[in-house]
């Protein structure tokens, strides 16, 4: 054995040492979630599936977590942060594209109008992402949305969306990877979107954020330098059966736990728990208008068109075993405390 | 510091010792490449983003190296390995589609007349890959491509196509990873194919394959029990500006070193060399016969359909600072020695 080798086995013999000893540690992994089911369903599964003598041991190369993002890791209300972000940035775009400023729904944007805006329809929407969102260099629309990100304030916190992450699900992202796992993001929000920003939020690098993606065209400027430039065309819808295809595409393999919080997930929580073996699927249920939102329609809360929860997919989750986390009762806390 | 913290601090310090002392040490980490400018190469550029006191470091986190597969890593003729399986895969997909035994192209490969074969059309082999790679199970397709890759010999080598990967190629994957980049297969050939033997063979997971891909739909079988279907929809046709544009979709980083060996390489390699400070773009050239094969068209070497590499890419990678790689004076040797 040389002595690089060596100095490599003793390196890997003390990882394995550290992170077994990570998994015995007195000190609570999950400090930010109330003991139960929710909470002991996580220890459980970490512990089926990285005690080697356990009969459900997943070898580490194949260890991987999907969480949803928005209202899984995230706040979503009252509107998504993307979304958000494509409607303050029409003005940049009209001011690109002048014809835009007397059509609909640009004008109504521009006007300024809370409640005309609130009632724009889908269709509407789905212009104003296509001509916020496309068209651009991929390295502008990173640029863009990086400035916005950094600046942007929630409304009813005072703080940065990016500062709006659920405290116990940061800490179920770090307990996974400190026993393994690589975590992906899988949401149906844009993906060149929340790369911008998972990295420093979550310490989840691009290339482990799967999401709605369109594609992109190759070309030169006038220098002869190459650039990608972000086409209107829909390569990947990553919501509902579009979110176990899209696994598919980006990771290759069937995730042992997934996390999120409405229909949109369905498809993938019942591809995770179709798999053999030990396998987490885990919906979060808001339920705490004080500490955060209250809606569903499942168990009575009330409807909403953004993270749709709905009663069915509430008795699917437990007929089928998989854990429904209350905002309410299973969270200590919700947000890691403001930066003083 | 609480001991759990200190432990890793420990080993991350013991790695970092052992990830400089394989820098610095007196072994070769390249001992398959003659010295000479390509070897030089890869050396200098380890030694430019790596080294933190260097004006080009590069963050860990932001190392990628991209490889062409299919004459970069492996070899790609006298047909390219996915192609044969194809070939090979037709009796099972007419036993379960009967009607298909007496059209074309289906007849005439099921005839074994090899001559008729090698002259089916390109519209002849898009029909024959949509029937042996789509239509079934994804599952089901990756058991029957590894059950054909552990089985199938070259008939040149009378080895495993798995064991015609080229040495010095195996050596700078393992150097780049040593210093810390992550390796990413972007081959024209099907991602799934790939993604059946790539960790086995190169160390790449499945989910650092980036290859030609086709959409899947998520369904259920008869027992309720949900499977994802390869569809013969295209998604990604990952060659020429189509590997830029799969590198943006699924890793969402431009590389900071790039190996391939064809025209449907180029836009890769001027992606890759247009980031700043120090790029590595690399192009290997079958120029040996004996030991391999020789075609190009560049250099006056024999011409072909599989792997061209036309005088027109030699030409810019001269002009640009891209490496050429020559098979036959920058290589000690091809292959691994044969298995006792």
């Amino acid at each position: 054995m040389s002595g690089r080798i060596k100095c490599f086995a003793y390196t890997a013999a003390l990882i394995a040492v550290c992170i077994t000893s990570s998994v015995h540690a007195a000190d609570d992994p999950l400090p930010s979630w109330n003991d139960g089911p929710a909470k002991q369903a996580i220890l459980d599964f970490i512990k089926a599936t990285t005690d080697s003598s356990s009969p459900n041991f997943v070898a580490p190369e194949k260890r991987v977590a999907t969480f949803d993002q928005d209202g899984t890791l995230w706040v979503e209300h009252p509107m998504y942060t993307q979304v958000l972000y494509c409607l303050d940035h029409v003005p940049a775009v009209v001011a690109q594209r002048p014809e835009l400023k007397d059509k609909e729904p640009f004008k109504t944007v521009l006007s300024g109008d809370r409640e005309a805006i609130a009632k724009l329809s889908i269709k509407d929407l789905e212009m104003i992402l296509v001509a916020t969102l496309t068209g651009m260099p991929v390295d502008t629309f990173e640029a863009e949305a990086k400035k916005w990100i950094d600046a942007a304030i929630d409304p009813r916190w005072k703080r940065p969306y990016t500062e709006l992450t659920y405290q116990p699900m940061q800490e179920a992202l770090h307990y996974l990877r400190d026993n393994g796992y690589k975590t992906y993001i899988v949401t149906g929000g844009g993906q060149d979107f929340v790369r911008v920003y998972s990295d420093e939020t979550y310490g989840i690098p691009s290339e482990q954020v799967v999401g709605t993606a369109g594609g992109t065209t190759y070309g030169y400027d006038h220098y002869g330098k190459p650039f990608l430039t972000k086409d209107p065309k829909l390569l990947l819808n990553d919501n509902n059966a579009g979110k176990p295809e899209g696994i598919h595409l980006m990771i290759g393999r069937r995730p042992y736990a997934a996390f999120g919080n409405s229909t949109g997930d369905r498809q993938m929580l019942e591809y995770t728990k179709a798999g053999d073996g030990a396998r987490l699927a885990m919906l979060v249920l808001h339920d705490d208008a004080n500490r955060e939102y209250a809606y569903g329609p499942a168990q009575g809360l009330p409807n909403t068109k953004v993270g749709t929860f709905t009663q069915e997919l509430y008795d699917e989750a437990k007929k089928d075993g998989w854990l429904v986390i209350s905002m309410k009762n299973d969270r200590k806390r919700i947000f890691a405390d403001a930066p003083d």
